[in-house]
């Protein structure tokens, strides 16, 4: 027994001799043990049994097809459909994307302040992958980089599989979710690698304003600081709230902006992804952009056919698709903000755009409740409807509503959770307190 | 100047102070400076300028699409316009592909002695994915893997960018490629992870019997070694050759069978591949399972509308199609191999699948050359042929050409190699020798 427990594991007085590999000992990597999904490990732990009288209401999903009201423009389906008949999309592309499918992409987002070319875009596979090859060139094990709280569970979990630390800055829900910049600034030291904005943003749906972001950028061109901005949600805002992409308004700051073709054009399956590469003062040089091109040919970019697609995707889609689909969020997140609004114990954040709301429990209304995991695990029990526990973003006490439901479910929902809330809720200790005098 | 010297590389005497980051410097990281392309690194070094008076015919290119003779089937193109058709492809599917997708895969390669279900399945972003992730979860940095020499390069290119050794067990030529098995064992040592066999084979177009697979078995099953078999070529075997799958023949080594649609099916920019997890003893148990899942997780899985064709590709492509793919590979090889035999200097290895031939430059003829790097870059200067050196799979002395390319292209090829060759043909300096005597 002994000569087994030396298998593989003290290796020093072994070189070569594989007479000592006795048994199969077959364990997974450190790299897999450490990509942790903190929105399956929450959801994984939770007892959603729903109600059987109630019909499940899902708010939970970042996906607006899953309902089939969303569906996406016909000139994005026919436009594949075209490519396919074309034949010319069946081979291998470039591992950064056709050449003219880049360009179509740095047309549609090129402006006089932050020009593109097809050289600055690589295609990916899904804005996840384009995240991944961002941080993947930007950082080396022990570098630390800087994420929103609350925030997307993707920046920590591939951050963490990589050995990166994860820093947390905190977003300020009384100011619209805005950064908090101090609290920001004083986490940077020498070893942050990248600061991620995400604007507009999951899961706050919160835009930022230009003086916010002229504000972010002044940061990070004081300390040097590159950013790696997720504008997957960008354009998604409603009218009267302006979305401005960050990289126009910076004057030296390097930003690796990534985005892609699943919310705006409702189809996050086809994994159609880019980065945008600005880097107008040249920090950036030669070195990240050959980086990223030698990460893309691990697994050779994205589809053939959708990459064919891009440019009539972009360039044809009629105006009035993106309207329709703008102008049923915010409906739809109005309805939802003022029917929780009047609600006592929850505190709605109204949105400017995505698809989101954030909502926060009066936790100390709820004594039947520890946490946001146990109010809205106890919500499916009793309402069926399940919304995902801010917990999972790194911000306890709230829970995010996903707005892309038919407007029918938004308002049932909403009547579900007011039920709910009314059962459960408490007057404040203090109050009671007063009361018992 | 001093302060500057010290910024954001001596970080011992930092923490938390951001002024003494005064100035940019974002360098790309040490894992994309790892991921090294060598066929890149081969091909941009090379001088390649045709001849102007010869129209260029590249025999290069792993990609049987380019040259428009090998479309793929209409059922395989029908089948993601139906998807598409269907509505039902747009959103998310799981990180590790549709469960009807995966079950169409367990299906169509499941037998009695390697059974499959669609647990059994990751669907990955092309076959390049599918490696990735099956070293991923097997490999931790320091270990090491077993690769073919000749070889795929690809294998080593995501190996050492994850801090993996790699150690090369040769092929035999003389015995059409089949491996050196006890080279091969004689690598094996307590830190080895993982077996790569890649069958058939890329570059040699070899296919191993039934009992050279029993052997390679028996050496992975003695010293406990889990194989990851690349088996992209899986079926693309000539007629009296018969294509075996590794697993099937395993009673004990858990395999990972990595596979797609790209060279079967004629689509490899479509970036559909899969990993089949054959596992009958449980030795990888539910952690590499869930490990391989959670890995899925980082990107999300391949392209939704090609996961909703896959149970139609699989079914309903007619058995004529591979019949003709196979066959016109076969006449392409017989007559590459028959020309090339009869020229002086050359050694063609005739295959018996796939779609490469390997070809020995005996060296001591062709005293212009130092290598056949040299050798293939002047074949493109004076004939406008351009076959990949074989140094690119750590061959040195051979060059691989690519058969899916026109007939009349591929004898008009033969004839300019063979003109090559008897320009640039000296005696052995043996002979030489003798007739200065």
């Amino acid at each position: 027994m002994d000569s087994y427990r030396n298998n593989g594991l003290n290796g020093n007085f072994m070189n070569g001799n594989s007479s000592l590999r006795q048994r199969w000992n077959v364990r997974p990597s450190e790299m897999s043990k450490k990509t942790l999904n903190p929105i399956r490990a929450i959801v994984d732990g939770m007892k959603l049994t729903p109600n059987p009288e109630k019909p499940m209401i899902a708010l939970s999903i970042g996906d607006p097809t899953v309902f089939g009201n969303m569906p996406t423009d016909d000139t994005v389906l026919q436009a594949v459909k075209e490519a396919i008949d074309s034949h010319k999309y069946n081979g291998y592309a470039p591992s950064v994307g056709y050449q003219k499918s880049r360009e179509a992409v740095a047309n549609f987002y090129s402006c006089p302040e932050a020009p593109l070319e097809d050289k600055d875009v690589i295609l990916t596979s899904g804005c996840s992958q384009a995240i991944e090859l961002a941080i993947s060139v930007l950082c080396n094990p022990g570098d630390n980089i800087l994420v929103p709280r609350p925030g997307f569970s993707l920046y920590k979990t591939l951050a963490v599989s990589m050995g990166i630390q994860v820093k947390h800055y905190n977003l300020l829900p009384e100011k619209s979710w805005e950064i908090d910049l101090q609290h920001l600034e004083s986490l940077i030291d020498d070893k942050t690698a990248c600061l991620i904005v995400n604007n507009p943003s999951n899961p706050c749906g919160s835009v930022f304003s230009r003086e916010h972001q002229h504000k972010i950028l002044s940061v990070a061109s004081r300390n040097c600081i590159p950013i790696l901005a997720d504008e997957i949600y960008g354009d998604m805002v409603f009218p009267g709230c302006d979305f401005q992409p960050l990289a126009p308004l910076s004057s030296d700051v390097p930003i690796l902006s990534c985005g892609g073709l699943a919310k705006r054009w409702l189809v996050p399956g086809w994994r159609m992804g880019w980065i945008l590469i600005h880097d107008r003062n040249d920090i950036f040089g030669t070195g990240i952009r050959e980086g990223l091109v030698k990460l893309s040919q691990r697994i050779l970019g994205p589809c053939t056919v959708v990459q064919g697609a891009l440019e009539s995707i972009l360039n044809d889609t009629p105006p009035e698709f993106y309207q329709g689909t703008i102008s049923f969020l915010k409906s739809n997140s109005e309805i939802c903000f003022s029917e929780l609004s009047t609600v006592p114990g929850l505190n709605p954040v109204m949105p400017s755009g995505a698809m989101y709301i954030m909502v926060r429990i009066e936790m100390e209304h709820f004594p039947d409740f520890q946490n946001d995991v146990e109010f809205t695990e106890r919500l499916v029990t009793e309402q069926s409807v399940f919304c995902l526990p801010a917990t999972a973003f790194e911000y306890p006490n709230f829970f995010r509503i996903v707005v892309t439901v038919p407007e029918e479910m938004m308002i049932e929902a909403c009547i579900r959770i007011r039920e709910f809330c009314a059962r459960h809720y408490r007057p404040r200790s203090q109050d009671s307190h007063e009361l018992d005098q």
